[in-house]
Formats: structure tokens, sequence, C-alpha cells
């Protein structure tokens, strides 16, 4: 491979030169500097990423720590900040964890600081106190979906209002005049989409409507959870009119078990997701659901771990995306009178 | 950050030992092995990788340059190329085109020799000189998913007989009884999804059924297109009682737009895809598709990359992954008694 000194001989400068042109930095007269274009030109000469960010101690990548890129909505979400690191000049490595924390601790262990100089946590089901140790490693850390803009974390992070995500399904199905409505929540009671649900509640609890812990179900994020739970579900609440599932998979699901059924979505049933991911658009009937700014967070994101990284902000910091917006298609509509 | 003399100077022992330890390399006594890893546990210190790698005249990465991660089926093979990857130690980084042949050059220029050791190409729409080039500057690179294996290209490849795929799908079309079969093919008329039409247009006629190329159109591989590409062709072609598509994404297209158009499937159209990406399952009716060896391919990539940068294989070189086979799911069925 080419080196910088043989690009140097023959542009008759010398390597200091060379690595000034190539990085546009210092003085160097216009002549001179053709000159060394040529002759990189010619030799095919390419600088050593690695060894240059090295040089100028720091490690050529961002990393991105999500928990399953099997889950359509993280290689939207990682499209979407690749796309943003790219524009700034740095490449995003996907470090996918499979939902285990002991690959994601592995990955913070091998890469934060060294091959990467920060890093993105997507949903990785880490501790804390793991980041924050990663953190004080001195690789800057970005949670980049917070649910809780109210409580901010201890290190910084991008936070989408979930709970208004949750209020805003809630009243939708209510401005349809449905008054039994069963959830699907994607997590553990405490866990990543109990502020979805709790906005939900709240928001029915407003409109004078009880939600009944009966008519919930606690499942994991998958399509097959929200079919199984759904088709339960609707035998043990033969009342329900609509489904508010707390993310789009799940509701993907329910609308698929009730077609199993032998009923109808929107006619017999309404469903609900939340996040619009591209299948949403894409299932018959069309999902309706609450979309999250997902390009929005990811780009928020970026720029805050590059922030972070030239020591352009404190940490912890937070910054609050646009609040998530209703999307209206075709798995939705007014309750059937019910019979007798 | 704690530097490795740092570690030396707590164990007591040469910076040359420390690093013989980590590296599980040369002849340390029990006792100093114990002291340097108590020292490293103490101090916190984690070995540079991207330093260690660069003094060892390799990068620590491979690239896997795909050419949308927005198309569902490149997550899930870069799911199962990353997986295998972790367990031989590497980190993989995904590398997203977005159907631009520049940005895939600008990936190559920056990161091949440099950041990655190697190249994993996954359709991202490279002129075959580029590419070559590439490995000839030094950082092998391997063609994921070969279409053509009795015409092996210059550069290593993992094949899949894609052909056979077409073929397949047209038998379990002609043995339920259809005759008149249209095609959706997802790419260029001497594209990538070439071989796949041809094998399917080849086991109609040896089954003495002559496929009209009127009833073909060459469209983009996206549900929309299948979508859009199918309402046209059930217009012009009403006689039509089955669709092969050469990819999942337009077969879902299409069941989509027989849906709008208030027919059945399978009742009134059969509807055939290739692929089996996660979506065949979900879809309702779920997809009949010929399933590629999508784990199998990426694992096979991985392995043929690593044997090429530890100079154990030849350049050029093809290995062949297992055939495509038929997964008959709920969106074919025979055809119906046409009127009249």
């Amino acid at each position: 491979m080419t080196t910088l000194s043989e690009v140097a001989r023959l542009a008759g400068v010398t390597s200091a030169t060379v690595s000034n042109v190539l990085r546009q930095r210092g003085k160097v007269g216009e002549q001179t500097r053709q000159r060394v274009l040529e002759a990189v030109a010619q030799l095919g000469y390419r600088p050593h990423l690695t060894a240059r960010a090295l040089a100028e101690g720091r490690a050529p990548t961002l990393a991105l720590v999500v928990s399953s890129i099997a889950n359509p909505f993280y290689p939207e979400f990682a499209l979407a900040a690749e796309r943003a690191a790219r524009e700034r000049g740095r490449f995003l490595i996907v470090c996918n964890t499979n939902d285990d924390p002991d690959t994601g601790r592995a990955y913070l262990d091998q890469i934060a600081g060294t091959l990467s100089d920060g890093v993105l946590i997507m949903n990785a089901n880490l501790p804390m106190d793991e980041l924050k140790k990663t953190e004080q490693r001195g690789a800057p850390v970005v949670l980049c979906m917070w649910e809780k803009p109210d409580a901010p974390p201890e290190l910084p992070c991008i936070a989408v209002d979930f709970y208004a995500a949750g209020a805003t399904a809630a009243q939708h199905l209510l401005g349809l005049g449905h008054r039994h409505i069963g959830a699907l929540v994607g997590s553990k009671k405490s866990g990543i989409h109990a502020e979805r649900y709790r906005g939900f509640v709240e928001a029915c609890a407003a409109a004078g409507i009880k939600h009944s812990l009966q008519s919930a179900r606690y499942i994991g994020d998958t399509v097959e959870a929200g079919y199984q739970a759904t088709m339960t579900l609707l035998r043990e609440e033969p009342t329900l009119t609509a489904i508010f599932a707390s993310n789009d998979l799940p509701a993907l699901g329910a609308m698929n078990a009730i077609a199993d059924l032998g009923m109808n979505v929107p006619r017999d049933i309404s469903v609900i997701g939340i996040t619009d991911i591209q299948w949403a658009r894409v299932s018959r009937p069309a999902l309706t659901t609450v979309a999250v700014p997902t390009e929005e967070a990811a780009r928020m994101s970026i720029d805050l771990l590059l922030a972070l990284i030239e020591g352009r902000s404190p940490s912890p910091v937070m910054r609050v995306t646009a609040t998530p917006q209703l999307v209206q298609r075709a798995s939705t509509a007014a309750p059937r009178k019910r019979k007798g």
C-alpha cells in the first residue's frame, strides 16, 4: 500500500506538507497543493483513517447499541442515524445485543473509547451504572429514546414524550365513541412501554372512562405476542370494541388475530398502535398509529453525541423531540352498535 | 485512560510481558500472569483494540456494504452476518449506500484496508472493476449473493441458485393447475432478478406453457411497485390466475392490490414470492415463497472473507449455498374454474 512518504517523494515536498494538504490545515501554496494532489492521485494513496484518528487522539467511529435489529423499528432508526453520522463525516457501527445484557456489556467494554469514541444506546437493556462507567472512562453515551421527559436520567438523552403518544391514542379511540378498550403493553409492567400505557389510562380517566386492568396484557414487543394476547383477550373480554397497542408490532399481530377470528378491522374491532414503522403503512387495513419522530430522534442523537465528544455539551443533558402525532389510517372507526 | 506501562509498573513486569499475557502469546509463568491480570483489573485497563490491530497490521472490523437497509431483507442478512462475525471475534460495520454507487465508492475508498480489512458486498450496485481495485489494494472482497452459480465472477463469492428458485416457484404454480401467470420482476431486464425470471420462464416452457412477455413487468423491488404493477397488470391481463414475484416485497404489494380490487388471495388469484422475509410469515394471507438460505449465506460470506484475509483461500473462488426451497403457506391454491 502506498505510504505518505512515497507521496511526499513524488511531489518533492515533506510528509508534513502532504499531511497538511490532505487535512486542509496549515498554509500550503496552490501550486504545491496541486502537486501533492496529483501525486496522491497517481499513486492511489489513501490516508489511513484509523492511524490518523489515533494520531489525533480520537476513534474513528460512532457505535449504536440496539437490542435487536430483527425488530423492524431498529433498522429504520439505524438507517436515519447512519445517514446523520455520514453527513458529519463519521461511520456508524451497529452493535446488536440480541436482548442480552452480557453482549451489551461486552460491546461497551470492547469498543467504547477504542474503536468508537461515543455510543448511542437504543433500548439495549443495560444497567444505568454500567453506562455511567463507560462515560467515566471517557466515551460519551447518549440514550436515544428516553421515555420520561419529566424525569431526566443521569446520562445525556434524547427524550420522546411517549406519555403523550399513549394519551393521543386513547383520545382518538374515545373520540370515535369507544368505551371498552383493550390494551396490549409491549413490555413488563415497569418496562419501557409503561409511560405509553400510563398516558393511555390517564387520558381515559380524564374522559370519565375507567380502563379496567382486566383488559390489559403485558406482553413481548412482537407481532406474535400481540396475536396470542388478542386471541385470549377477545375471548375473555367479548365487549371490547377497540384495542390499543403500545407499539405497532403487537398492533399488527392484533389485526391478524381479529382477522383469523373471522372478524373485521375496523368494523368489529378498531386497532391503534404507536411508532409508525414501514409495515403500519403497508398492512391491510393500513394501521392507524401515533407516529414517533424517528428521523428527528436519530439526528438529534448523533448531534448530541458529537457535541459531547467535542466537549461542546455538558453531561447529563436532555433534549426533547417534537411530540408524537396521530396518523389516521384504516384500522380505526366508530364502534358498531352492540347487539341486544 | 490507563496505559499498558502503568499496568506493567504495578505488576512489576515489562510492558512486553503485559502484552504477552493479554494476547496469550509467549511464555509467561502462572504467578506473573496472575499478577498482570490483577493489575489489569485493579486499574481498569482495556487494551486499545484499534492500536493493537494496527500494530498487528490488520484493521479491526469487517464491512458489509448493502444497497438499502430500509429493504427488510438486508437487516435480516446483516443480523446473521453480524452474529457470525461476532462469533469469530470481529465487529461488523454496516455501510448503507442508499442505492447510490457514488456512496458505495466512497465507502470502499474510505474504509477498505483501513478501518475494515475486508468487505462484504450485498447488491450494492458497484461496478466490478471498482471492486477489483479494492481487492488489488489489499482488502479482500466477497460478493454475498451471486445469482449465477454457473457463471462465477472474477471475485470471490457466495452463490445462490436463484434460477432454481424461479423454477421452483413456477413448478408450484403449474402443479396447482395455473396456466396464465403474471410475473413481477423486481429489477431491470438484465438486473439482479433476471436469473429468477429466467428460471420461472424456462420451467413454464418445460411444462409446455408459454409465458407471454405481455404478462411480465420489470419494476422496483418494493411493496409499492408490486402494488402499482399488479393494479395495471390485472386490468390489462384479466385472464391471469396467479402472480409470480421475483421477491417477497413486490409479492406483498401484489396481495394488497388484489385485496384493494375486491378480490381474494388465493381464491381469485394466487401469489408467490422468493426470499422468505419475516413479513412473508406475518402477512395475511401468509405468503407462499421460495426461501433463500439467508443465515447460511451470511455465515459462508463471513467465513470466506476471513479465509481470504488470513490467506487461507485463493481468489477468485465460489461457494454455493443449499438450493432455495418452497415454503407453502396460504397465498397459493388451485385456480377457480373460469366463467363462461
